[in-house]
């Protein structure tokens, strides 16, 4: 054999296990979570994560039931002043209103119109589906999905001067991608329309849109030019919200998920949050507590109904002064 | 340089090369559907396969469209003489008649008692509904969901001698491993309850249980020794037939499927095949004919309602008879 040769050949080779060797510890140092403070929210989550991921470990978790299931409204975006949802159909409610002046008679509808945003969010989920059902009514599915998402991506949100579709938190960003690549699957579980939710899932969180559950309008196949189409009827099939919500992840997934992220505001994630905990093995519940009035908003349940669940359950709250380092950020 | 070294390398490299080229021929020249027949029904489904799948061609789909969705009872297993579905609750179905004799009144639960297998296929997807919202009624979905699997694997089917977890049609079994190999992620749309489906699915047809749709009892959270369970209230909420498959396809994945598999018997697929057929850009329409009374059974509508659909909207028929070399087989 040549001498030279072969010390070349092990020489780069050496090269090649010292680049391999540092990159991965870079890697394993890197910190997936950059925008969380150093809190024990975050240490917490990075725990967790660990400890299901670990292979042999106590508390691991199969690849298989690694499931991660998240509210958006307020959980992965703002919900104020109005929710995303309502973004790219806003002209479409203007429209039917117009048609069918009788429809503002509707609590959601009038508030919508008047720009009153307290009432609207004081409608909740309901009103946001009435005023879903009222803007698709008739029409069907691919004539209202078309331009979800191009609407969502042109208005810009009145508070950080974003369009809508970038307007996310980028802690929760960061935790989505953290999560998938430690083998969970992420979905979406909204009490927005699912329609809305699904059309803009990929883009702004790496969601595809069979992952999302959300609330409905219910749909009728029609013959139209003799072609078959789904058409909304205006009757709102499925409210996903409070207990509505277990249920609909149930019938998506027959499973409960080991990881489930919610928001304080309107009480509508407790019920998800305790089933995921009721689990048989490790599970994680994490609520978003809106206290940055500057950064965001600060709004709180009128009797703190989610924040005392969270003290007797044992779910772990974001405090969003304290825990995050950058709030909507691109 | 050393040439003696440079030509081993060489050497051993063009060996290498020459091993890879050969086992790609291999792989491109094996038969991907060895139980089918070589006869037009095979040769559609390949030519249709290789041309969504064939990059910059002018059929191409890209692969976040390629979903493919197949019924099961009758076109991925036989449906009778009763549905798998029903296998795993018969006992559950006579204990809860024992409870309550008045349910024996319902026509499909007094034909299942009776053994009166054409009664039972005559009450349809409401029927067997009917027997799982009696055989579930005030039960938790775990303790529902619990043993299904390994009642499916332990009963043995009456024609075939084999459990009824193995008695799947091996060229659908087939047909399945050669989408995914090609991109497409394949989906179950039943009229049989999804509680039951989904419990099978992994290991009966390689598809996971958050990719199966069908028909459900409703379920309500409530609390039970202080842990949350979601109960079944014995209500049908959805009955995945004839127009409620597309209904329900759009509402788990927001998108009409490329590729679309039925049967007839029931004239519950039709709806769906249309659907997919009118989307924008190719699409493919199977629908197995029961025409094999030896090897499988021999059955059809008295007005031959979805053949005369196939041949209407262009879908494809297989003839069991001429088009599978193996029928029901491990």
């Amino acid at each position: 054999m040549h001498i030279p040769l072969i010390r070349r050949v092990l020489r780069s080779g050496l090269i090649g296990l010292l680049t391999i060797f540092l990159t991965a510890n870079a890697l394993a140092q890197a910190d997936p979570l950059p925008s969380w403070n150093d809190t024990p929210t975050k240490q917490a989550i990075v725990a967790f994560v660990t400890r299901v991921a670990e292979a042999g470990g106590p508390d691991f978790v199969p690849e298989r039931e690694r499931v991660a299931v998240f509210d958006m409204d307020g959980t992965l975006v703002p919900e104020k002043p109005v929710p995303l949802a309502l973004v790219p159909v806003l002209a479409d409610i203007k429209d039917a209103v117009a048609g069918n002046p009788l429809l503002g008679d509707r609590p959601a509808v009038a508030a919508l119109l008047k720009g009153d945003h307290a009432a609207l969010h004081a409608a909740g989920e309901q009103g946001i589906n009435d005023l879903i059902a009222v803007a698709t009514d008739g029409r069907t599915t691919e004539e209202i999905v078309r331009n979800v998402s191009s609407l969502t991506a042109q208005a810009s949100h009145p508070k950080f001067g974003l369009p809508y579709a970038s307007a996310v938190y980028r802690p929760m960003r960061e935790l989505l991608a953290y999560l998938e690549a430690n083998g969970f699957r992420n979905w979406i579980c909204s009490g927005s329309p699912v329609l809305i939710t699904r059309a803009v899932s990929e883009t702004m969180f790496g969601i595809p849109p069979e992952r999302v559950i959300g609330s409905y309008v219910t749909t009728k196949l029609e013959e139209r030019d003799g072609r078959t189409v789904l058409v909304f009827d205006g009757r709102i099939g499925h409210l996903n919200d409070g207990a509505g919500k277990p249920v609909a992840i149930n019938l998506a997934m027959g499973t409960r998920p080991v990881f489930v992220a919610g928001n304080e505001g309107g009480r509508g994630d407790i019920a998800m949050m305790r089933w995921s905990k009721d689990r048989v093995g490790p599970s994680f519940q994490l609520l978003v507590d809106h206290d940055d009035g500057e950064r965001e908003y600060a709004y709180e349940e009128p009797d703190n109904y989610s924040l005392n669940a969270a003290r007797t359950y044992g779910f772990q709250v974001i405090s969003i002064k304290r825990d995050w380092k950058a709030v909507v950020a691109p």
